[in-house]
């Protein structure tokens, strides 16, 4: 087993997140579960709902490149494999994730349909509802992973929302396989309670597998995924199922259990939350560097604190401060 | 003469901003002048900036698209003329000017070159750099234009960078000439030094012929039309020239020369300098709204400098926040 030059690859979409303010009102007239990424099917149905939405801004994001992108801006080697179409928002996507550090080199694919598009309405109190074209996206396949980078990443990093879609997740199997057959830690995040009802059986059976070595969740996450009603009884419920288990809990902070041991943190204190996208991606981006970087269990969660808490005082998903120089001086 | 529809009518640049945080270094590498905007001219040495940019967050923009969508936001009925390409960028100009209540119709044009967009370097103080790769938009010619648009407008707003290209300056002598028919008031911004270098001498003319009522300069871009080195001597110059005459002087204020009267109001306190784009833009937007309302000139420019706070603020030159229910706050 060769020594591993990257400390995350990741696989996931290549969104680009389209964020617009919205009222509560919006959220329940649409029909909208508030707070969860509901899946757009047809571009006439991504265009009818941006038709309806207010003035946006642009930022890359996608859940696991946010992360990556995260963990690129603190220091770390990172790769991301994601399936853009040869169009601007494609151009955006690759543009962005290359400029914060990471290397991306999946090829465009031409034709239609177009880069996925996530439409974010962020309401007044900063919870993100999403509806997400998966465009692109949803045709990544195996075919196009770098089974090298793969092999050279210490930690393979999925994201449950590329589960949806049957080719990435093909593709997701195969890179599971060549990440073991190298001796890597495969790291997988939930992502959202109703890709949890899709595919919680699949999620459930890669754990009992032995597949997974480093879980991120956020609390409603772990209940669907246990189907518990209790967190309590759904931490009793896993507690040694996965060797490392993170869950975000929002306001309450985090708590990871590892082996038998089991560390919490408080949330960072912070101005006012505006927009929450991207907070378990970013959450996951600090854990996995102090991980990547030899910290304990506890200095690792804190960093994931930081990094969310960072990114929720903005619009979007990608760090807009200096995140290794404010891990640094949080650190000491 | 029948009666306007619309309270300001506006043709400009269709630009989609990229704005990224830069440090002075880069701009003084890459040859910039802070502050300031250049044309690029060719699709490969955008590209080959953008190559060199970090990465970016996506804000439609457009100096009098801004005005209009900020004049809009506060209520004020408006249209705009501009020109995109169809593509992708071209329907993100489309839907935030039309979310954010402007009337905008122009066909979108087939084709290369794609839709304008702007690299917008913003340094740690908050200031601006730009540099702009005009794209679809310098095609505007005089037969996209709405006539009976122009025609509704009690003020037409032009804005000076469109001077650059050949075609859309053509248009906006139509534009003038159809507004001037139809008695309506014509404003101009004269938008930049450089602008004012290869364009200085039309501009001077237009006012000499009496086409602009209401001119907007910032101090930099009124010394470099008047050829004076010093603010005083050069308003003494200009006086009397223009029936309004509106100039921004950043922290220092802004003062309106209207007729024989010399009015100034403070900058609005802030927090923090963020971004400066579009601080003019949506200084325009609260002096035009003012005007559009019948008010007075100290509250024109009262409004004027509330929005240039908002909007320096965030980044991005449209509005984040109700702008309607900030200036009825601050207004009282």
């Amino acid at each position: 087993m060769s020594e591993a030059t990257y400390d995350v690859v990741a696989i996931g979409n290549a969104i680009v997140d389209i964020l617009s303010q919205s009222d509560d009102e919006f959220i329940v007239e649409q029909g909208m579960t508030k707070g969860s990424m509901a899946l757009m099917f047809s571009p006439a149905d991504a265009d009818a709902l941006y038709a309806k939405m207010g003035p946006g801004r642009e930022v890359s994001g996608g859940s696991a490149a946010n992360t990556v992108a995260g963990m690129a801006a603190m220091g770390a080697k990172c790769g991301f494999i994601g399936q853009v179409a040869d169009d601007q928002l494609g151009e955006v996507f690759a543009h962005d994730i290359r400029a914060a550090g990471v290397d991306f080199g999946t090829a465009a694919r031409a034709g239609d349909p177009s880069t996925a598009r996530c439409l974010i309405f962020v309401t007044p109190d900063g919870q993100r509802t999403m509806n997400t074209f998966l465009g692109a996206s949803q045709f990544l396949p195996a075919s196009a992973l770098d089974l090298d980078l793969i092999a050279a990443g210490a930690i393979l990093y999925l994201e449950g929302y590329l589960w949806d879609p049957e080719e990435p997740r093909a593709a997701m199997r195969k890179a599971i396989e060549v990440a073991r057959a190298h001796g890597r830690k495969v790291a997988f995040t939930l992502s959202d309670i109703f890709c949890i009802s899709r595919h919680g059986g699949d999620f459930r059976q890669l754990i009992a597998d032995g597949l997974i070595d480093i879980l991120f969740a956020n609390e409603n996450e772990l209940l669907a995924l246990c189907e518990h009603e209790d967190f309590e009884s759904a931490v009793a419920h896993i507690h040694g199922k996965v060797p490392v288990l993170v869950v975000t809990r929002s306001e309450k902070g985090a708590i990871a259990l590892v082996g038998t041991e089991r560390v919490s943190v408080p949330a960072e204190p912070i101005a006012k939350v505006v927009d929450t996208t991207g907070a378990g991606d970013l959450f996951a981006a600090g854990f996995l560097f102090g991980q990547a970087r030899g910290l304990g269990t506890e200095a690792s969660l804190k960093l994931g604190a930081i990094c969310a808490a960072e990114i929720i005082q903005h619009y979007g998903a990608r760090p807009e401060c200096d995140l290794k120089a404010l891990v640094e001086a949080k650190l000491g």
